[in-house]
């Protein structure tokens, strides 16, 4: 889905990420932060997809909020457990999106 | 892939789009757009996925290269043919990417 976003200024972090072969717990993780992170303070919205790559786009208020997410318990525990099973390669992108339009049939 | 991007801050547009039902010549515009981008001066790359929500975000060096390459001719028929035929709905975004970091096993 896309998200419906407030007028610009606003914040994006682009995580693009190629997996591992190991799945253990990863489906639950990730319903579990998606959960989370919808009731943060800030968090506006993620669209997510995955083909080989995956690319995951969350939308955040401030800059502020973003930080608070990266702090956030469970997500440490996510975060740590991505680099030592799930993911074989990523990279995170924090952005201030600065201007945004649409089209809708 | 993961594009190998430069220290920030460079930028980042973000498209999410729905498509519609109809396909006529989306493939060969899609990888001729591509061919064409990467020519451009400025640009560093897309990531690119679809399920049924495709998000792409392609990155460059600045504003300037953002705006020259929404103005290319051929681009421009394809945005007007995606609005036409290919797309439901998208929302584009233009970003300044702050800060990045990565990691890879």
């Amino acid at each position: 889905m896309i998200v419906k976003t407030p007028k610009p200024p606003y914040f994006a972090v682009i995580f693009t990420s190629i997996r591992t072969e190991a799945a253990e717990n990863y489906a639950e993780m990730s319903n579990k932060l998606q959960e989370l992170a919808k009731q943060q303070a800030g968090f506006l919205g993620e669209e997510s997809v995955r083909e080989n790559l995956g690319v995951s786009v969350s939308y955040w208020e401030t800059l502020e909020a973003i930080q608070i997410w990266k702090n956030n318990a469970a997500h440490l525990v996510a975060q740590e457990k991505g680099k030592n099973v799930w993911y074989e390669k990523y990279k995170v992108r924090i952005c201030k999106v600065e201007r945004d339009y649409g089209f809708e049939k």
